[in-house]
Parts: structure tokens; C-alpha cells; sequence
């Protein structure tokens, strides 16, 4: 009996990739989930990793906990890098594996428009350590300034540049403008908060253009008030290892970098031709079945799927609803019935800039300010995974609302793993 | 005037430079305290963050926090690389700083005693960035072993050797005892806790040789209760990669090699000889001062110094007192008085096996068991700097005592530091 159990493997432990794995707790299947990282990240909240607000152990949670009690679902902790279709096997680095069902959520990268200079120049917030290292950088350059005699140096260490006016890069701009005016301030009396640049540039005519004028006139102002620079309509050409150059020619000089402005599908080396689409995500069918391989699903930031003629965003929510249809049709497959199409159930969106201040959508409808930031905090608070975790970042958040106050400043570089 | 303020440098944020920068709080003179790091490590608890019961983020303290209103004290952060003493000059890989007094306390590193591989192959504990190693170390062994198929490759990734059964190793045995028999034995359900092999070694004729013979085998009774082997009188002579060898010929095969077993002042270049002791501490005056440098004060695991014909222990109590100390007798000569020899208030010790298990001594008075234990987490807390990190230990440990869980196990390498 035991050996007749299909063997489901999912690559990726992301949102995507647990909630398909929730949706075969006490099924007759046997699933098998793979990751590079033993931990699943609340990826919303990296940006605040980045700015010092919330420590990396907050916002990423062990897999094999959450996993515990389910004797029919295996971790294993490996680099996916390839897949083998036709034959019906993933191969990893710790081995190859077969399966019979595949969910493939492996999530995004960054994706640099080839920009020349982008990958190699730019600092990015796609992983926990991507963030770490952020943080890292910006302390130490901070450290730097504060010794530093010449002026042109000085200027570069405290100019920071947000390339993207999307969700990401507005919120980290907040989170970081409110680090350097309220707790630097402090601890480097040295450097003036006016010495700090922090800019944010988009090609767009506005800032997080997913919402309407009136909310993206909003948050304009609320950074300008922090004493963000926005700068909009902007062609960047090119990144140097300290300056950013834009097509009319302008050279900004800048210490750290950091590229939002993209997302691509992470690229897996197959054996067949996969139409290849400018993001590298892949084209689904409704059922969030990969064309051609019934026994091949897709869901997260990889797969691409319209509806009502609009792409799906690339969010949490998609890739949770996504898991859960995809586990769902699998366990239809075998159980044979007929598969069901997906349905996005929009629960809105929203984005936070700063203290008291954030944006709340729902449909059509945008709510702005304290209630929508108070909205932003307890539907974060509510869906990060873990009772510690709650607690911990509610008393984190608390005190940093009293005192203004941050925890996470310590320049922690961390450790190599030997293996 | 201002220019007439004397220049004190303190090398080292650990206990020693901390208590000594707090006594020129408010003070007419000018500080610069160096450390290559931003922040104080709670050293008593790395332990702690090695077996994943605390994340590294609750034993440090950003410095820049703890010195922020104290507007004659500088923060530099950067390596120190030698000292001219005979030109009163500080040389570090950001410049070199003139001093007129110097507060020498930069700490110690591992004591490998000349042991062959033992430097390239042991793990150790020093730092933070050690602990997080060994912790990541230790969750990628649990990670290969649920998949490896060799017995003898298995059995040698779930063998962990602690050589040295002092207080450290003694300590990390019985978190990490705890660790594999509790949240493990649920995250790793195809390890059994009886697969895991955890050896404590000492080379003398029992462990923690500084508590009485009752107390030694209380912490063997206990450590054995959790399946820890303790194996005494075991001289090693070489550490390879992968195993360890004894002078009996006689080689234990294990991936994780931890080396607690001895602690050596940390070496520095300077323009004068210095009388080496084996383990590279320097002998200093009743007074702290480094004989022949009337403007020199050592103190922290750097100071050699015996009381009452026994050298002083290398803890934080000690360090602590003689930084106040050594501050304080900077301040006397500025004033013209006499300097104070130092005198270590024995404020007794402690050292916690496991739940409930604890040895807390008072001079010659020792007790053992649940009160000491009790009195082992009271006295920590209260000691742990920063009041976040008081209530987040706490909410740490109560829960794991209530849940029998753990916090760290994620495996976070973290992040390049690009400068």
C-alpha cells in the first residue's frame, strides 16, 4: 500500500510553496519539499531587515516546525538546479529526485532590465541575507563618514540611492529616512541628518503607480517630509561601482545603490524549450498547470497568468492562493475528478511609507494615513507565521513607536558555514 | 581649554572597556573607544546562541546606544593593528591615533597550546560571529545526516566533540543536550536522539575543576542524564579535519570539533619587547598599569595579575572591576593623587548544566540544583545590558522552559560586508 503513494515534490519554501504544502497535511500522498534555506521569510517585511527595524530572526521562521507533525511531508534542504521533465526528476545538489507531481514556486529574482552594471554594482532585497548585507553596508558606511575628512568621500558614504518607486522601494525609503532622522541622529552626532541623501528614482511620471494619483501624491509628500528626494521620469543607464548614470548624461555619485525596480521568474536549467517570456516568468494555463505537462504545476512569482486581461501581481497573496489551488488540483488529479481554475480573491494591498502614514487599497477604493497605517500593522502582525514572532515584533514595533527607537544596529557579518 | 582636555583611547567594547569608558561619564577628559565591531557581546550567553537558544541580536549591544549622550566619548570603529608605545601612538587600519592615557583591553582568543590542527580544524566560541557558525555548522550537519545513507559518514556528522570541560564547554554540552533532545527530536524525526553522540573531553582528572569535587560530579550526573558523554584524563595531541587523536593512539571521528579548552591574551605589534608569558597575557602592577608605562593600563582576559598568590580568573566580574579601575586611576593621576592597587570583589560564580541543573558558588560555599539555577537566569538577566534584550531573553527562555522549544534554528549565513 505504502509504495502506491504518489510522490509530490515542491521546490520552494516561499508562500507559495507552504501553503501548497498545508493544503496535503494528513493526505495519502507522499510530499517532498525542497529549499536552499532551512527557513520560510515573511518577504513583506525584508525591507525593515534592511532599515535595522526588525531583526533577521523576526521575519523568517524554521521550516521544519512548521512541518513538524506531518509525518507525510519531508524537508529537504538542497539547491534545486535543474529539471528533467521527460523523465520526471528534479536534480539537486544533494542528488536527483523523482517525482510525480511537481510544484515548482521557486519565487523571483531581481530583474535589471539589462542595465550594464546593475547585477554586479547594485545592492538588492530579494533574501534575508540580501537584507542583512544592506544593513551591514549602511552602518559601516555611516562608521566610515563619520571619520572621514574628505568632503566628496563623505557625500558619496551618505548618499543613498533607491533605484524603483515601487511598493518596495517606498517602504524601505520610509523605514530608512525614519532610522537616519531619529535614531543616527543620536548615535552620530558627527553627521547633520541634511548631510544624508536619500533618493528614490523612477522612470514613471509617479511614484508606486499600482495606486491612484491622489494616494502616489501622498506618499510623495510624506517622504519629501522625511527629507527623501523623489525623483520621477528618470532613465538610468548604467551603474558604476559608486555612481548611477541617467541617459541625460548625469553622473550621482553614491555609496549604496539599491536596485526595486525589477522582478524576474528565477531561471531553472530543463530539458525542453520553455518559451521564454522578457521576465523569465512562464505562462500557466488557468489551472496553474504548466502547458504540456499535466503532472507539472506552477504557482508564486514564476507563474504568469492573466485575469480580466490584467497579469496577476507578483505578491504573497497571489502565491498563497496559487499553492493552495495547485495542491488542490493535484489531489483532484489523483482523485479524478475534473481540475478547477484559478480565482484570484483580491483582499486588497496596501503599503506603509512611515510612522502614522500608509496606503490601504481595496478594489478601487484607497484609504490613506493613521488608519490605514494602524490597518498595515495588524494585518502584518496577523499573517507573519509564529506565535514568537508576533509577540517579538509587536514589542519591537511598540518600542520603536514610544521611544523612536531602533533595535537592529549592529553590524553582525556572520558567519561562513563550513561544510 | 578644550585642547587642553588629555585624550584617554580604550581599546575593546568588552566588559573591561565598557565599565572603565562608564567612569569618564561626564568627566574632563577626552575618549575614543576602538573596537572592530559596533557592538558589546554579552560573552556568559554565546554559549547559548551556539546551541540556538538565543538569537545572536540578544547578547549584543550596539555601543554607539550605550555611549550616546556622553559628548566627550567617540565611537571609532576599526581593527587595532599595533602600538607605539615609546610615541604614545595607537595604530589601527583607519589611521593612527595619539594617546595620552591608554586603557588596554582588547580581550582574548582561543589557547590551542601548540595542539597540531587543532588552530585550521576546531571550531571555537570567541566571538559572536564563532557562535553563529557553530550553530549554522550544526543545523547543516542535522540537514546532511537525515539524508545521508553512509553509516559511517551519519555517524560521524551527529558526533560533536567538546574538548575542554570547563564552564564553557560544560555549558554549550548541556544547551545543546537539550537542543537534541527536545525541538530536534521533533524537527529531525528520522535522527534518533540516541544516534547523536555529544563528548565532552578534559585532559585533567575531572570537569570544572574550579568548583569542588562534589559539584564535578553533580555536572557529570546531569550532562550523562542527557546522554553526554564525559570522557576525562584524554590528552589530545592532533585535530584533523574530521576527527580528533589522542596521545593513547586512539582516533574519534566527528564533523563538529569544538575547542573550549584554553584561553590566550590577544597578541599585538608593538615597538617594545615584551615579556611573553605562555599564554600571551600581560603581567601588569597592583595598579593595572603595564610596568614601565606610567600612562598604560591593561585590564579585561589581556591583565596578569594574582591576588593573594592566585592569578585572577579571566570573567567578566574581574574585567569589569579592573576597567573601573583602571579608569579611575587614569583620573587620580590627572588629579595629582595616588593611584589604588586593584582589588577583585569576589562576587562568586556560577555555571548553569541544563533545566533546573545549575552550580552557584560563593567563596567556599557551593550550591546545586533548582535554586541555583533560579539564581543563575536572575543574576544574567539582570546583568544582560539594555532593557529589549531583558524582556526578550526572558520571553526566550520562559517559553522554551514551558514548550521545550527553541528559537535560532535557522541556518543564516549572513552577509558580505561590500565596502
Amino acid at each position: 500500500m505504502q509504495d502506491e503513494l504518489k510522490h509530490v515534490v515542491i521546490v520552494g519554501v516561499g508562500f507559495a510553496g507552504l501553503f501548497a504544502a498545508k493544503k496535503f497535511f494528513r493526505k495519502k500522498v507522499k510530499v517532498t519539499i525542497i529549499d536552499r534555506h532551512n527557513y520560510h521569510t515573511f518577504n513583506p517585511l525584508l525591507y525593515q531587515v534592511g532599515a535595522g527595524e526588525l531583526d533577521p530572526e523576526q521575519v523568517a521562521y524554521p521550516v521544519r516546525s512548521i512541518l513538524r507533525k506531518q509525518s507525510n511531508i519531508d524537508f529537504l534542504m538542497a539547491n534545486v538546479t535543474g529539471i528533467k521533465f521527460n523523465k520526471r526528476i528534479l536534480v539537486t545538489d544533494r542528488g536527483e529526485i523523482s517525482y510525480d507531481y511537481l510544484i515548482l514556486s521557486p519565487g523571483s529574482g531581481p530583474n535589471f532590465f539589462n542595465t550594464k552594471g546593475a547585477e554586479t554594482n547594485s545592492a538588492i532585497m530579494k533574501t534575508l541575507d540580501d537584507s542583512i548585507a544592506l544593513k551591514n553596508r549602511i552602518l559601516m558606511l555611516f562608521e566610515k563618514a563619520t571619520k572621514c575628512e574628505d568632503p566628496e568621500e563623505r557625500k558619496k558614504c551618505l548618499t543613498f540611492v533607491i533605484i524603483g518607486g515601487g511598493p518596495t522601494g517606498v517602504e524601505f525609503a520610509g523605514a530608512f529616512a525614519e532610522l537616519v532622522n531619529g535614531p543616527f541622529k543620536k548615535d552620530y552626532p558627527g553627521i547633520k541628518p541634511d548631510e544624508v541623501n536619500i533618493i528614490v528614482i523612477d522612470v514613471g511620471k509617479r511614484i508606486l503607480p499600482m495606486y491612484n494619483e491622489k494616494s502616489s501624491a501622498y506618499a510623495t509628500r510624506i517622504l519629501e517630509k522625511m527629507r527623501v528626494k523623489v525623483l520621477t521620469e528618470k532613465q538610468v543607464t548604467a551603474i558604476d561601482k559608486d555612481a548611477v548614470r541617467f541617459s541625460t548624461g548625469e553622473i550621482l555619485k553614491s555609496g549604496t545603490i539599491l536596485w526595486t525596480a525589477g522582478v524576474s521568474g528565477i531561471r531553472l536549467k530543463t530539458d525542453i524549450k520553455i518559451p521564454e517570456r522578457r521576465d523569465f516568468r512562464l505562462q500557466v494555463e488557468n489551472t496553474l498547470r504548466f502547458p504540456g505537462y499535466e503532472n507539472v504545476f506552477i504557482c508564486g512569482d514564476l507563474a504568469y497568468l492573466e485575469q480580466d486581461g490584467v497579469p496577476l501581481p507578483m505578491n504573497a497573496p497571489v502565491a498563497s492562493q496559487e499553492g493552495e489551488l495547485a495542491a488542490m488540483n493535484i489531489l483532484r488529479i489523483i482523485e479524478n475528478k475534473e481540475l478547477k481554475p484559478f480565482r484570484y480573491a483580491d483582499r486588497g494591498a496596501m503599503v506603509t511609507i512611515g510612522r502614522n502614514s500608509a496606503i490601504a487599497k481595496y478594489k478601487i477604493i484607497e484609504v490613506r494615513g493613521f488608519i490605514a497605517w494602524i490597518m498595515w500593522i495588524f494585518i502584518h502582525i496577523f499573517y507573519l507565521i509564529g506565535f514568537r514572532n508576533k509577540i517579538f515584533v509587536m514589542i519591537n514595533w511598540s518600542r520603536d513607536y514610544i521611544m523612536f527607537e531602533r533595535s537592529g544596529r549592529m553590524i553582525i557579518p556572520s558567519a561562513r558555514i563550513k561544510k
